[in-house]
């Protein structure tokens, strides 16, 4: 029987989003020799002619020939054993009715997204045994076209989906593909319970995303601050209890670990505040709409998570008011 | 006996503070023939040599020669019968030493600021029984020195201030005093309940100046964004808690009513939103905190009021260091 992992040699990926996440996964699994295909949308031109440049403390390089695709030529995308969302997901409901055609039969598509419930959606497309999770611990943002500066950090975990996201044993797909972005450079670890990384890495990006925002502010300016401080914790604190009513054991002391980890390193506009800030719609609702309702239909009170919802999704409909008017 | 109603062709007012409130209230009880002394700050060489301007929809009118007192001319300023403090919380430290020599024996302090707790602490530097209180609703806004603009309302109620807020039977004073302000044009209602007048100022005042600044927005987008308007509701049902706690029974429909009422008025910028875009110091304590004290001494959890009280603590701290460093 030919498996996953017989078939390393022909191992393909589709980048579907070629941004600040997608384009550097992208280009570093190509420079690593791996097949690549990279999905654009407005960059598709630009790209198509030039290729892809990273700029990154672990060295720069370019890539001037990539295969590149806009969203009209999807047809002539071949299918690939790896199919990685890097979109954000304002943009999921796209995946609908595309996702299937890129997928080898026995293919799997890794979400790289931010965020909660995306895998469930994903696997409501192509089946809970087709889907993975990645959460990305990585700092980059695209410069211009087709250019992406990797700021610091390339941390990855992995993780396969089952149904309800119940842990699951690690599969050897998971392996291979682990040791491919070991290869490519980054730093990875696997996990069997996909559902409890996802809300160890919520407990950080709902506060300090939702904040920056609210309070236009940066990391390091929200951590300085005693009474901003404190409401991070307080947030963070809420996060735990809905992971705790999930089944999902995070650390008594995993907050403060947290808070002091972020303390110390270099403050950082967050994804949600580079989207406000460019005017584009905020993952508002994988982020912290989804882990609300997880709340909500559990009966888990977490009133500064809900009100940091209400604050962000006024500002969202009014940025986009604005956007339009401007 | 000499009582405070006989006296009333000597009737005297000192306004502490002569901005949007303070200078609107003098001007108008100066017009009404009455005895005024101003105190002013910024605007003291200005008013001296010009006097005041109001504009308003009930008429405009200047007052060419007011008594107007700098700080430094304290000493020189008479001691009155009503000695109306509308100055911003923010200054109040001010008081302390100062309050006593601006209050004739049987004089009376009347407090027309935003907020709670200010008559309590004022009944600490000139006793208990010398001590009023007064909720407006009145809009104004100073738009240049001396240069006062009511733009509309100016309802006023009155209440004796009795130790711990008890609840105190209408004094012949608080009639003197609210008769003279009703011959000054304004809508005068008495109260034997200064706290709960208090509390039912905040049940609007702290969601919608609180909001306004964290969300950037006037009261009628608020009010025009579901999410927005239910998170104003949510906060409004937090102080309706504290309020409960303490004793004052707020009715069950007063928070709809509210609500019904506030989608119907003119758009209004808050006086914290004022603060604010002006760089001046927001009434944070007097507004939000001191509620936000009481909740926590009586074991209510009002997290939302918590957090709005964090996001503009963080907010005004970061604003006073722009203003210093721009």
């Amino acid at each position: 029987m030919k498996t996953f992992s017989d078939d390393n040699s022909d191992r393909s990926y589709a980048m579907i989003g070629t941004g600040a996440l997608g384009g550097f996964c992208g280009a570093r699994l190509q420079k690593a020799n791996l097949k690549v295909h990279f999905l654009l949308n407005r960059d598709y031109h630009h790209v198509r002619q030039h290729g892809l440049v990273v700029e990154s403390p672990d060295g720069d390089f370019k890539l001037p020939n990539v295969q590149a695709y806009s969203s009209s030529q999807m047809s002539e995308m071949p299918r690939c054993d790896v199919v990685v969302i890097a979109l954000k997901t304002t943009q999921n409901d796209w995946l609908q009715w595309r996702l299937p055609n890129l997928l080898k039969p026995d293919g799997v598509v890794l979400v790289l997204q931010n965020g909660l419930g995306m895998e469930a959606d994903i696997a409501r497309i192509v089946g809970s045994d087709r889907v993975m999770g990645g959460i990305c611990f990585i700092c980059s943002t695209k410069v211009a076209p087709g250019h992406i500066r990797h700021i610091e950090y390339d941390l990855i975990t992995l993780a396969d989906y089952a149904p309800d996201y119940r842990t699951v044993e690690i599969s050897d797909r998971a392996r291979q593909i682990g040791s491919e972005f070991e290869r490519a450079g980054f730093l990875v670890s696997l996990t069997d319970d996909l559902l409890l990384a996802r809300w160890q890495k919520l407990v950080c990006n709902i506060p300090f995303n939702g904040l920056t925002v609210v309070l236009n502010a940066t990391t390091s300016e929200i951590m300085a601050d005693s009474h901003a401080r404190d409401l991070v914790e307080q947030i963070m604190q809420e996060v735990v209890s809905i992971a705790d009513a999930q089944g999902c054991k995070i650390p008594p002391d995993y907050v403060q670990k947290r808070l002091h980890c972020i303390a110390k390193i270099k403050s950082f506009r967050t994804s949600m505040k580079m989207d406000y800030d460019a005017r584009q719609p905020m993952e508002i609702e994988a982020l912290i709409g989804n882990p609300l309702r997880v709340a909500q239909r559990a009966g888990i009170f977490v009133p500064q998570i809900a009100m940091l919802y209400q604050q962000l999704k006024f500002l969202d409909a009014y940025d986009r008011i604005s956007a339009l008017a401007g």
